[in-house]
């Protein structure tokens, strides 16, 4: 089977499609519950599957220090590790090196860094990224790249974007092409159009099975995000996935499918539902607040999940008020399955043309 | 529908049974789940069910103190508020405050505390206590008693259960007889076999549903808690269920069972869970020893539970090593699971009439 993307419908910019892998298929638009170190944090690979997700993310960085990519491999494999056989995407290790990692330090080579786990040296190279995400046997491999931080000047974000360029090349040649698995490229250019279309081109020539959209929600704001992407997905293949990393909120999902994204991630909802905070159709909840002591209603009364259809908010205040794991258990649950139905329905609603009311609707429940 | 205990079998002094009740049959010998503040820690009520669990356990002194009796009675009662629709059993939250509130003092009327949580002033009388587990809809209520501590001279075990016998009868007079609701005594009497008759004999004349042997597992030691059992079980009415508060270790359960007890509690299985260590046909392991770094197999061949299903002791020591909430959610799972079938096991055992045999054979397992 081909790696292969097909749209089904466009209304406006938005996009509804399906990505066939090696692993299963993929509606679109679609979100990528993050699975830092082979787990979603809180939740079985059975309650991930129950939230909706088809895809989820594993994160190189982490992987690659603990339990390690040969361990991962020796074990089959990430998929059969965490139980979880759908597709799974990994990122390169970059952004999670100069976030996370110690004494950090970028050459043309790669990034050399201590790990934050043991000190320990460790040098990721475009052609050592590829090995691990091939190690620990992902759907779609990321190449490395550098997250231009915010803000950067012309001269900064061109040559960080170009380094990025070249380890992109470097990285799609190091990539060992199998049935069913791809790679995307990275657009970077932090938010100038002109290296934004330099990035675009660059990578185009390469040919990757997908197209992500790197360097965004990295402290632009959502306006100047929106900017970006209408500037970035236009040079873009039509017939190629485009994935928004790192990103968001309800709302920035929303505004990111108007603007022809058709993938996202974020520890939004995981960690949200680990601080007592609730994605709902009615906005964003805490849970830990008094409000809800004596409150008997669902949590959210159009949601399905486990949290909502047995428990009151009370229960779950109560289990935070507590500290009792079952908290963010059902929290995460329940999240999880929000952003799942929100990109449910913009599927649906794409499908059927009624995006922009959609869109509408949902942000209307998020102030009642 | 009565609340009834019905003997289906024995095998020497080993029994089997059913125990009915307004919220459902419990097959006997059974072990409950602790399920402390409305939960059973770390786990969704679905998968407590998965485990084979048919009854649960929850704490008085905690949900007392937090949500409230009163509020757990505004939201439909313990049942409806952690969606466990079976029985549960509660305890009195005489134990609790002795080993866990502040500022404690015991009189005739019962214990006055403070709460650990807020410093808050409270009085536990038998009457009250008995409303609060009204009040949370316990399908089996305890009496309020007082856990003779250990060691205890003739003199203050005496005066103790004398104490918890007065308190056993003004419990019973504050009993609300309800359809399938039970109340059960609770026989101290420290190590002393006088006074466990007497304490037996005094609890007979007010008929409960159920009796309870308190007062053990308290640091007294396997084979003085199998003597006291062995005098404390034959003072007890054959027709009515037995349990044992607070017990045990896998080979207590095996022990106690062949002395008849039909009931028991622990949060042995649930804390263990958290803790790295995992109770398994091959006896207890901890999943944190380096040891397990690369084994690929699963945690016990012998279980389906999700973690020995699905995973490998090798991932299950990456998770706990990376303080992953899946590490404990997945041992307490097995762990639960492992005290079910061993329940299972037992029950089949005495129905087939080979239960030496069956405690030969799993204590054989745990050596291998």
């Amino acid at each position: 089977m081909n790696f292969s993307f097909t749209l089904q419908a466009t209304d406006g910019a938005a996009r509804a499609g399906t990505l066939t892998t090696a692993h299963g298929e993929v509606p679109t638009p679609t979100f990528m519950a993050v699975g830092t170190a082979g787990t979603v944090k809180a939740m079985t690979a059975e309650a991930v599957r129950a939230t909706g997700a088809k895809i989820v993310l594993g994160n190189t960085y982490h992987l690659m220090l603990r339990p390690t990519a040969e361990r991962v491999a020796r074990l089959g494999g990430l998929h059969k590790m965490m139980d979880w056989p759908g597709p799974i995407l990994t990122d390169s290790g970059g952004f999670q090196i100069m976030s996370l990692a110690k004494l950090r330090k970028m050459d043309e080579t790669g990034v050399i860094f201590r790990s934050h786990l043991d000190g320990s040296a460790h040098h990721l190279s475009p052609e050592r990224s590829m090995e691990i995400q091939h190690l620990l046997d992902a759907t779609i491999t990321m190449v490395l790249d550098e997250c231009t931080p915010f803000p950067a000047t012309h001269e900064e974000a061109a040559k960080s974007m170009r380094l990025s360029t070249r380890w992109a090349q470097r990285s799609r040649r190091a990539f060992v092409p199998r049935e069913g698995y791809g790679q995307f490229g990275i657009v970077q250019g932090s938010v100038y159009e002109d290296l934004r279309k330099e990035s675009a081109g660059a990578l185009r020539e390469q040919n990757f099975e997908g197209y992500a959209i790197g360097g965004l929600a990295v402290g632009e704001g959502q306006e100047m995000m929106f900017a970006m992407l209408d500037i970035t997905t236009k040079l873009l293949p039509a017939d190629k996935p485009r994935y928004l990393m790192g990103v968001g909120t309800p709302d920035d999902l929303l505004g990111s499918i108007a603007r022809s994204v058709d993938m996202f991630d974020c520890v939004m909802p995981t960690r949200a539902g680990r601080t007592a905070r609730a994605f709902t159709s009615h906005g964003v909840f805490n849970l830990r607040n008094a409000r809800f002591i004596d409150d008997a209603a669902p949590l959210d009364e159009n949601c399905n999940c486990l949290a909502c259809a047995r428990h009151t908010r009370a229960y779950l205040h109560h289990l935070i008020r507590c500290e009792e794991v079952l908290g963010p258990i059902l929290l995460t649950t329940h999240n999880l399955t929000y952003y799942q139905s929100l990109m449910q329905g913009a599927r649906a609603a794409i499908l059927a043309g009624g995006y922009t009311e959609y869109c509408a609707a949902t942000r209307a429940g998020w102030e009642t």
